[in-house]
């Protein structure tokens, strides 16, 4: 059995004790831990609605209505894999270059351990120096990348970092294979017509709403798998890819997106990818109404773990 | 004409008077009615979010929207159905056997003056009494029972009942003929990889979410019924088997979910049924929003109510 | 470019500014603009909750996440028509005749410089006011009405004008030319059998929800289009046509509705109507959750701006 | 014993059963009943925020909570008073004076038969029809006015009518004994400096806020029994009155208030005065958080019963 | 310095991390610890609204808004005990004799080694296990309990345990030297004129409200404080004693309340009491609004260690 | 009359229009200008809770209910002072020292112009960027600083700005005459004993609020206009001043704050003073709770505008 599970539910009732993810232990070990759930609670990057910092502490809340037993992908997650909880990595509020190098640091021993980091936002701009810390690990990775805007802008009121503009950023650096990259869901209004063609010029490909509408949601993901290859992948999902009705609790929502049914299908649909991390943003507890945004991101890091299980039998059957 | 009918909204606006399901007369006689409608506000038996006792009340007054004629189903529901409110049977908090006795106790008479009894829960503990009254009358019944939890399992914390155990309890009983049972909509973790098989092992079938999606909801309807059969059959509805989207107010919720409008489309499928009762259970208003979950199951209610002019005219014409 | 357009956001953040339709200049010229965003906040023709006068300051509050391109539809909205925010115009609370003439009055100018107004609601009574407006400037017109309701009562407690007889008055005045007319998405029970054939008899055309979803949104905006011809159309659009999920901050909700994917698709799909008005309606939001409904009311009249560069360049074209 | 009593809470729990007024019997009989609840759901007259038409619904549903012994003022409230709900008026929403003619017509038996109404708005546009009635049968009364406003305007928008003109209205009409009235209470900006005088003028004795806070609540009571005598009286009390801390839920609400603490012991303080009227008004659920104003309305509307039975044994004493 | 503080806020923003109360470490050891923090989440006791279970979630969630150093106090609190988080005590939903034996069972080590107990309430009946627990280390105890209710009933529909039956139960069980017992502040409605003299005759001093409202807090606290005397004492914290309008998240709510300075001052004046355990029980997040009822409750359990840290000084200084 | 004056709600009901302060004009003219409202969207500053960036947006929104004349202060506002809306100055979000800048660049030529500017934050950082501006026009000004924070650390997780900073740096840059600076109403747990104390050694008086509740409202005025005497004076008002209850809508909530009627009394016993720019600061709509906070902070801004009629007159006065 795992090292490390959750509480037994028969024993301890799901509504007590202190909130980690799913109620698994709250350790920093990086021994015997094949992922780990950790909180960036930084929220300065944000160009609208600001709060994202409360977005951990929101899904650690919602996350303990999980069970062991993924029944959807028959997958038993926790009897896999021997996950934690690592609490957040103390980001310095109002500061966005001071905060990307706490992150760097803070998940260097995860991604050195080979451990398996999920990551609970935050705004989208903290996704910058995730992918710096796993690029260092791992060299440029592919993406994929789910969401209702691209975040691909230049500059924002003459500055460069902020959740518009990350993958721009990451794209220079060097921390994407481009080639393996895809983004996934882009709808709402832009500012001007060419703002996909950005990341198209970057190497990205993109796939907007309205193209995207015209598959099923197991054939986009067979696509996004096409796309991403074998090689490490970084899978970033923002959660106003949702529709708003599924995920009110957001900074930016726009209209017009995905069920929450969707959202599972296509995740299950990303089954045998070879992610090396993952994570979940712009959940915004402020504009949540009974606690759905952060039921439904507890549920898609669930499935993460999920597809971390089929990784890893793959790996294992590959050997 | 229907003895009893609700107030015309032409006459007194809708937002007038007391709370009644419908403003239907809050009578309390078994004589000259078909049907009527019963609170049971109990939520002892919940094992995660409290609070579903206040659920016939938020459904009665949302119901105060419902006008007489179901236009999507064709049925002119109050000019057929002469139909009451009996209010509430009064529960014991804290304590579920002895609020099992009351709902027993309190749904006799009623079951016994052959009305169709329409139960608001409350948690789903209460089915388990609900049959309890019912088998009394009927004997052993069919079950069709839409919920996005099988409500299975044995024991919990060391107790056999609770909203989680209640239909291995009915079936144990003898309340229940199995092989007119079917669970459908089963979704999200559970405990065990075998979680479902125990209802199988019941002899249920039962149709998890990922089975009923490759269907359209008028085939799940038909299978629903194909498997009832014509015998007297009880309709269980958890709210939590549409998403929480759409009914974000409920103690347990799974994301991945139908929509309101399927919802629609599988009820009206499931005409004919020799339904003998019904309920609606774990509406929890203080996680509702904008009232949209209280609505929802009082639309559900008031197909039940549709339901059975069918059955009504079905019995009729086959006299 | 055009004379009107919205503050640059890469300027002053979107977050910043008294609070106009997208930011857009609050000016009451009719010189130089194509269309106009006008507020009516009336709410005395509600039958069912009352609210809807505090609309249009939600709406524009939400309309500042608006950005000038259409990705979805590929067009530049700001870039192609010259808009002002007029503000609202005053009316008189509790007096729904006096408030009539204060809508007409406040219409005129702007009809009569060729302006096109896109109105924001307000109940659904003030689209009698607004076609008093429009056929004094355009004779009778032609209707794409959707909605949950057809608004075709005749009297309701024992008074001709409020939201639910709208259109039976402006079919009795002259102002709709009916055999141009459409009303589209009619759902939830009715309060007799007959109540659609009211508005038949009347002469509209008339596709309830059931009938609808037979169809994909495209053909149901084929049909619309086929129905409505090339003469000058109305298109007015009732919030509760989407469903609750989507729209909770609504005066008297149905369940059953539609998502805002679909409401996308279907007012994309009315391109090339020669609409000379529009008005968004019912919109609520002391029951919103998140502004998830102020965010889709103002997206869908952002549409409408769409749907008038098209109907604009169409113009050009025929020139 | 009193004819009519709440149920018992200890057979029935409080949450248990139709939300009538402290779950007295819903009855509509004008025989061996000392005082009735009713609701009056009109709002058309309020000047900004709608949504007092569910202040009965919302009242009724907090006042569950009430128990019959009230033991601050040491009154056995329900072993003294029989009681009732007698449900809505039925009014026309969006139509004043029709509604008016409603709320006389609905008033008259009541008063007829000499039982004290407790009426629940609604706005306070109510109180001049309920003054109709009341002074048909008692001529013209003396008034308690409890309220942020002096609603003495002459007109608005032109209009006659509204929740801010409705003491002026019934001065004019004679429905008052001005030489008996008191209003008190008054703060937040008004529109101009002579607001307070027009109610003067009329010949109301006004007690501002700011005049209010130098004295004692026992004290201002005091002040309130010696104004209006010991002739018939109409007490009237305008949630505003309180601070929007202690009632959020409200449509004009004004900063700077009281207590409930306060509006206790001002109450209590009119024991004695010869109530023959109460109405507790413009409760808007809507913007209530946690049920706290609608709980205070029903706990007012407690207050003024107990208040009745204080009155009835003095009537009884001087017998 | 203590062994378990608090995470520094200067070094990690207090938004981040695993919630504990006030960020204190969460463990279970009984080595070095003056006192600690322990939930109880059990509303199954409760007879009006349910939902206290999600109660030590909330106050832990408001809590990371503390500080180290009492200003107000002036007392540096974790500068001067060593206090731990120890997590809830897994009750058993549903089932009350089966909570208190765990809830004795947990707190048993934590009081045989001298620990001081800050309970999380859950809703009031927990008190009873807790007494039980309390008795059997120190024997009979005095008692301060803030309250607006006596919760002194004898029976509830046929059941002798629930929250509102503690303290006759306690008493009973001789769990209390009642001659050293006060309950402070009862107000509202009761059932019967008799309600206070059960308390009273079970031996205890029973101040209601409009008794406690002739004094200052200060004096209040003295009579409190002679009342208890020198000897072991329990205080119980109903967040009910409060007005709704500062705590508007419980399940009884009673109006007339106090002010959150009020409690502050009444708390700060029972320095010297030899307490031995506390709770702070019936928060209930659901209806809270804008976290303040948890924030409130966060503070007195902060004032609870306050006064221990005056208790600890006062026995070191008697030595 | 005023060159600048709302608009009259006599003629166009409250709730029409586009949200500017108290329906003021929205212009940017210095000319005829006495007062001017401006916002400062800004809350990158914030240690715990973000959004005060819609504060402005709020504040104008519940703005509207204000009237030209201030009953209680017997003042006639917007007939004395010509008064406009200026906007938002449009800060960098995610960069408090571009910010700094922008909110410099934004007051010069209102404060050159003579104008005494109101400023809506947005968090308590832009209070230094104001002073900066004001030092810049008047020299070092006076300060009354009504807070429950001292807002005096010197360093926060290593960087100097933010809201907990300010008053140190205002101080360190000579912006402030610290002889006539005091801080009033200091209250909740510090980090540390010495915290008061760096502001004292500042120079700065400091009244925490355990001091401040000696004495009356007025009392504690008379102390802060002794304390600033004649000089050009800053007052900044911090709505986490007021206590939750009635300010729940705030970043930093402490319990035990005054009340709406003490903060309207402490406010108006500050007649006289001579200040030249005024904020009001903390405001955060996401936490509110029926519009309550920003209603109150609204009326701050009004009788800001109050004081300034007194200082005008006074002024007048003495030529």
């Amino acid at each position: 059995m795992p090292r490390y599970q959750p509480i037994d539910a028969f024993q301890s009732p799901r509504f007590c004790g202190v909130r980690t993810f799913a109620r698994l232990p709250f350790v920093t070990t990086t021994q015997e831990v094949d992922a780990t759930i950790i909180g960036i609670p930084f929220d300065t990057g944000v160009t609208y609605r600001a709060g994202a910092r409360f977005g951990p502490a929101a899904i650690r809340d919602a996350s303990v209505l999980l069970r062991p037993y993924n029944a959807g992908a028959g997958v038993d997650v926790f009897g896999t894999l021997s996950v934690t909880d690592s609490g957040d990595i103390p980001i310095v509020p109002g500061y966005i270059e001071d905060s990307y190098e706490r992150i760097q640091v803070g998940l260097k021993p995860i991604l050195d351990a080979g451990i398996i980091p999920i990551c609970l936002g935050g705004d989208h701009s903290i996704t910058l120096a995730e992918l710096r810390a796993v690029a260092q690990r791992y060299g440029p990775v592919g993406l994929a990348h789910l969401d209702s805007h691209s975040d691909s802008w230049d500059v924002y009121v003459g500055r460069i970092y902020n959740h518009g503009t990350t993958f721009k950023r990451a794209a220079e650096e060097g921390l994407l294979d481009t080639s393996r990259c895809i983004q996934v869901g882009m709808r709402g209004p832009t500012f001007d017509a060419a703002d996909y063609d950005v990341a198209r010029n970057l190497g990205f490909a993109l796939m907007p709403n309205d193209e995207m509408r015209r598959h099923s949601m197991t054939e986009v993901a067979e696509i996004a798998r096409k796309r991403v290859g074998s090689g490490p992948t970084f899978l970033s999902f923002d959660i106003d890819f949702v529709d708003p009705a599924y995920a009110p609790g957001t900074g930016t929502p726009e209209v017009g997106g995905v069920t929450s049914w969707e959202v599972l299908q296509l995740l299950r649909g990303l089954r045998g990818v070879n992610f090396v991390a993952f994570d979940i943003v712009e959940v915004l507890p402020a504009y949540d109404s009974g606690q759905i945004t952060a039921l439904l991101a507890a549920n898609i890091a669930y499935e993460m773990l999920t597809l971390q299980c089929f990784a890893r039998s793959g790996r294992k059957a590959q050997v």
